[in-house]
């Protein structure tokens, strides 16, 4: 049995938090960790139907995805969150709330997310046409002092996977048997 | 290891469903289950903030309770919720979303909850103060077939919790051997 956890990716639209959460899902699934993504658009399917983007809005789908991660959690399952979250307090409220919660900070710069523009949303947020994109027309709020940061820009998503793996076995949520072989 | 499960209690307001919950979680805490409660009044205040009673709310209402139950009980966990729930069609729609479903139908004439009336909350009801109030003047739709029904207008509390337990031996769910003694 091993303990739970949440893993909290934030960054921007597009910097890869949605691949990363699967591809450590999947890697500690193998390993007979209990895992649960939660992606920022199943929740808004699941909890906040309904809500906007709007701060208060975009406050209170982070709240949610905040309480079932811990609910989760302090059940031995290992919470992966992949919301941009791009609010600083509410993800710090949330850390507050959960005992052992692993920040990890996707950056990418924006040029690169546009280049990228994989759903060709940047486009149309930087024509005017989404209102309220964030990192475009809305805030995103860099972490301060992450678990760990990934550039994914510059890293391949192996060696950003394995990054955070080795934070986790760090802290003593796997164990070191558990980190892929170098 | 337990398995998961998801225990559904539903009744009129004040038949007793938080209250038995709560027995069946310390039953099943004291016995290393992992259990959690999502009971009617936390859930709406860290799920559905903003929501109100019309059938369209309440019925999202109950979905993200189903969804965090199952999300819950799919990683080994006993999740009890204790709302209301009166609506049949959602219940069902939830029941069919989570493999190991039992619902309790925590049954109590109207008569004796306008008695009890605890939280004053029915004479308020009746004299129409509250408006959409389940049982007066919004419809309850009892189970057609839950897994057990306790009466708690003629059964102590420890004699339908003890109902429910040993339902949730029957199916498996739990060990004979964490039954209350006869």
């Amino acid at each position: 049995m091993h303990e739970g956890f949440t893993l909290w990716f934030t960054g921007l639209s597009g910097a890869g938090k949605s691949t990363l959460a699967q591809r450590i899902a999947t890697h500690l699934r193998a390993r007979d960790y209990k895992v649960e993504v939660l992606d920022g658009d199943e929740v808004r399917t699941n909890l906040s139907k309904g809500l906007g983007f709007s701060k208060e809005d975009r406050d209170t789908n982070i709240r949610r995805i905040g309480y079932v991660a811990k609910l989760l959690s302090r059940n031995g399952v290992v919470a992966i969150t992949a919301a941009i979250s791009p609010y600083r307090e509410i993800r710090d409220e949330v850390r507050a709330s959960i005992p052992n919660f692993v920040e990890v900070f996707v950056k990418c710069p924006l040029e690169e997310l546009v280049r990228r523009d994989v759903k060709g949303l940047y486009k149309r947020a930087l024509a005017g046409e989404i209102q309220g994109f964030t990192g475009v027309s809305d805030p995103y709020e860099e972490p301060l002092n992450p678990e760990v940061t990934v550039e994914t820009d510059r890293e391949t998503a192996e060696e950003s996977t394995r990054k955070i793996l080795r934070c986790l076995a760090a802290k003593g949520l796997i164990a070191e048997t558990d980190l892929p072989p170098a």
